[in-house]
């Protein structure tokens, strides 16, 4: 189809993501390039591969998915392409794509061959434009396959974050990210609820209950709820519920049944 | 023309508007989608429904506007699609398109028939990727028109702001927005102020001459104008009227005559 | 190829943008458009200039790019078409391409001639909706000549930066803009520094080694390096360079060989 997606920590300050969309129409007219976000954290990898993960899914089977969060650009860390599920991912190899490669059992991982590629060499800082921004566009024009240009792999950068842990009636996560509305978005998907009668959220010392939607909490209450990408989320009716837990990125989040004492 | 506008409180952070234009291109991969903008303050729809009021005939006759200020999604709202001026808007039924139904003595208004959609469930939270993305990709392939999926209607919830009134030589309004610039921007049409002699626009106990551009008034003056979008906006020359007068969204605003005691 | 770039201080609050996209589309619609940034500084079309200037060879050859940043719009200000290297650039002339015309040689210089535009009457305060976005359009679609609509000039509004000066071992430059990680990016280009043994850059009263990499940089470290855009641009390992030195727009920089005494 055509579509290129970009995940970057580049921000919106500077033509950084447009000279990637430059050169990917100089080499590909046809490309439909979208931007799925580039206010990724600097140095925080793991929200980039988080978003990709849960979002390709939306976009038309054979698209593209560049996500450049690359504190190590210019030194000798590897860049990985990974098939999964009819699309195809483009990354540093530096534990971005960790929740994809833990949970897609059936991805095929390469390792891409700077040697293999009829490029100019590139510059030190910005392989956004001077390598995956040409490699994306050679191959969603067809011109190039996964195989001529890299090299299947078993051997990755593991990711920063661990899967959520089920045990003895807990499920353990991580906030991973916050919203514009200050909603801590979890890593813990809903199947992992599912077996609970009256489950709450714990997190910073707040029992929050489980709801379906925002609009069953009154205003300044929490929930937590199953968002809309599948995993659970904390919220705050009206509200910031990162600003009124203190909470943010990397905060532990528990999901437990709901105890009689409260 | 498959031209499809979005504009939403959804920010820039994170992936929402990006899915949603994944699922128009899996739909539809030649429509031409335009952010039109993304930082509406969260519970202020009527921000939504000004800007698509007065930016949609800059875009092609068939284009469709989507605006997602969406408090209620989740609940038992309804969704409407109106045809006004060749152009398709589609909104949440809490009021957002009020000025547009206020002023619009043709437009046909429809209320979408959840029933008749051929879609999977939709989450509780995220309408926008889950039924407008999807409708509006159809709407704009062709492969479904209004009547097919909607039943037309004359009830609908009002609008927030009331349309300006004029009397006794007073026009009253109310300032809808304020831009990157903090000018102060309402939605006094130009029409309403064309039988003034020398007017003046009164906010927040100032009285501001209306100019016809900035370069009219001073470093630090305020100044009143038609802007380019036919509405009077009040402005500071190389400075933030919002900061200066204090004032924001909400604000009471009236022009009238100039009075010889100034 | 049709590819249109556009670059702003408009922002991101308000539909200004998407407008002029509108506009575009609605004249030509197979245009491909490329937000280059808009995050310009009101006030500084410096950048503007610089950034376009450095992001220009990345667009496929034939490529138009709009920059406006224009606090003279509505006063007698001209508009210049430049073409330069196959491609077209459009901007007022107040000195927002003064790099690209100081250093591009061969450019040829038009002013747009306003009586032989067949468009509307253009508002006083939006001339990027009302006239660069219908004549690039009509040029991108091959409709028009540059010929057609403006006359050549020899004489246009100088830059509000001189180009780096180079003398005794000095070269002087100033930071033209800072990037989302607080990078301090210079006018200095990368062939003025290629004669030093072992360049440093000083800069509010500090000396910077230059490096080839961030990553040979230590954490909190300062550097300088030729970024990727070919200039030097002063940074700190994991941190803003803006922030710990206090650096801004207009600071300016030198370079010159390290002295035995550091």
């Amino acid at each position: 189809m055509g579509v290129i997606t970009i995940t970057t920590d580049f921000g919106h300050k500077g033509p950084f993501v447009a000279v990637m969309k430059g050169v990917i129409l100089s080499r590909y007219p046809e490309a439909r390039i979208v931007d799925l976000m580039h206010d990724i954290p600097a140095q925080w990898p793991p929200e980039a591969g988080f978003w990709v993960c849960r979002s390709y899914r939306w976009f038309p089977a054979g698209s593209i998915h560049l996500a450049i969060v690359d504190p190590g650009v210019g030194t000798e860390r590897d860049i990985l392409i990974v098939e999964h599920d009819g699309h195809l991912f483009m990354a540093p190899d530096n534990g971005l794509l960790g929740q994809l490669l833990d949970t897609a059992a059936s991805a095929r991982v390469y390792r891409l061959d700077m040697a293999r590629l009829d490029l100019p060499e590139p510059s030190a800082t910005f392989h956004g434009r001077d390598i995956f921004a040409p490699v994306a566009a050679d191959l969603a024009a067809g011109r190039v396959s996964v195989g001529d240009i890299a090299t299947e792999t078993q051997d990755w950068v593991p990711g920063w974050i661990d899967e959520p842990a089920a045990v003895a009636g807990h499920v353990s996560g991580v906030i991973v990210t916050v919203d514009t509305f200050g909603n801590l978005i979890s890593n813990i998907d809903a199947t992992l609820v599912e077996g609970f009668a009256e489950p709450v959220a714990c997190i910073a010392g707040h029992q929050v209950p489980m709801r379906r939607t925002y609009g069953q909490a009154k205003p300044g209450e929490y929930l937590a709820l199953i968002n809309s990408f599948g995993v659970v989320e904390v919220a705050r009716a009206e509200g910031s519920a990162a600003e009124g837990l203190g909470s943010a990125r990397g905060a532990p989040l528990v999901i437990r049944e709901k105890t009689g004492g409260q």
